[in-house]
């Protein structure tokens, strides 16, 4: 069974239909530096847009679209990686999403990378809802926080 | 007093000469996003590129001739980031970096980042040595490891 | 019609099964500027990406497999883009691409970039057969070549 | 004589002062592909920063402050590049930007890429300017206008 495969079935004790957000990202020749491995940070740069297809495909809403219509802004408070192995240029890297809290103003995520099968990356990312045009905390509108809820897996 | 004379000053408990290295980053129009702020990816990316420098101008080697020429890399191990105002494109970006332990096969690095005095982030990057052409654990060689440890705060 | 569908369709004076390969891009928040429209530069790097998708997926060589297992690169001598309409983060972006030529030690490649059917850039790129550690021209291996030809629209 | 003190020299037909505008580039570990050269699109983007740096020392206004202070953006209408030698990490990498035309709401560039002397690109781009939040042309103020034209060499 492959990475991509087994990052979408349903881990034991979600609820049926809460497969994992898998983000497929193709490792190009530009993305990687002498060593021939990914430069690092792509990693936070590929995490981010993971994030981002997870917003736009899980959530139905595009950063982009979040600010433009809705007034809304996730900037970043905090971002942390292990890398665990290097990502290559041969393979494929699937950046699994799973969002693990909804604070008051806050969303907390994890992002597992995986090269057929073997973890290259962990990485856990704080963002904050703030209102565009400036950086005020905001409570995330009801029908975005329970959407988010949804996809958090159960303890 | 701005930050980027903070930042080349002398810190208390340091030997005379051991001014901190501080890399300093135009926020370009294209570093920016539609917030008007510099796109979160870019923090780690210019965090790197202040350690580059520093290895280039304190340590005395580039990444490229330390792979060129002394077959040696320095892939990243972990790395984690705090945000603590967002980096605007009307001010430069005053990067810090200060290596804060040197162990036996990994250096351990602290960068702050700051725009006119202001703390807009703080990072700690963990790399390891390894040989050119795998990603075995290597130790520095005594050179470097001793310019390594002539930047490391006393205590 | 969409340009998507448009691009994939056998257009006239084509051998049935010549449709033009389309390389979907997403359009992210980090990839615009405080003019919400992508930044200039993202498109001939969102070109080099498409011309690497047709290479892997449509010649069934990835840029880094030619390197690392025929010993080849393919460093660009000229890149060429009139840019016509803005690329803007609200729809996905089909980059078109159509070797036009093969000489004798190079390619020219067509990238058309659509959203919704509207042309938003149009380039012209060539790049240069080299032997991996140098940059002496080379010419393309016969399969390749072959492969190459296949693609080239008939006049 | 190295490239960037060439660069620097005033040339014929030029009034004095006129000397060239040369933007330094640091090429970097994460600039080069797996061939140890910079991967081709990170040089249209430091044209387009060589550009900017131009705005910002020469013209004396920033893209952003274009922007936000007189509501003018300017974005490329085409670009176009040889490229004659590999850019490579050993060396810095100078950029010489003359703007060769105003038009009635566009200018013209060009761009020069060299290491140690050794010519690496050149390029030609143009920009239109337009009313910031649409698309429509407009006329340079003429305090802007004045500016660059100072800048244009001499027939």
């Amino acid at each position: 069974m492959r990475a991509g495969d087994e990052g979408r079935s349903v881990a034991a004790g979600e609820p049926a239909g809460a497969a994992p957000f898998v983000h497929r990202v193709t490792v190009g020749w530009g993305d990687c530096d002498p060593a021939e491995i990914a430069y690092t940070p792509r990693i936070p740069a590929w995490a981010l847009e993971a994030l981002e297809a997870f917003w736009t495909q899980r959530i139905g809403v595009s950063w982009y679209a979040l600010h433009a219509e809705r007034g809304l802004q996730t900037p970043f408070a905090h971002l942390a990686f292990d890398f665990r192995a290097p990502v290559t240029p041969r393979l494929p890297l699937d950046c699994e999403v799973v969002p693990t809290r909804l604070g008051e103003h806050s969303i907390t995520y994890r992002v597992r990378g995986r090269q057929d099968g073997r973890l290259c990356f962990e990485g856990e990312l704080v963002s904050v809802f703030v209102a565009s045009g400036g950086m005020v905390p905001h409570r995330p509108p009801d029908d975005l926080a329970q959407k988010i809820r949804d996809f958090i897996p159960s303890a």
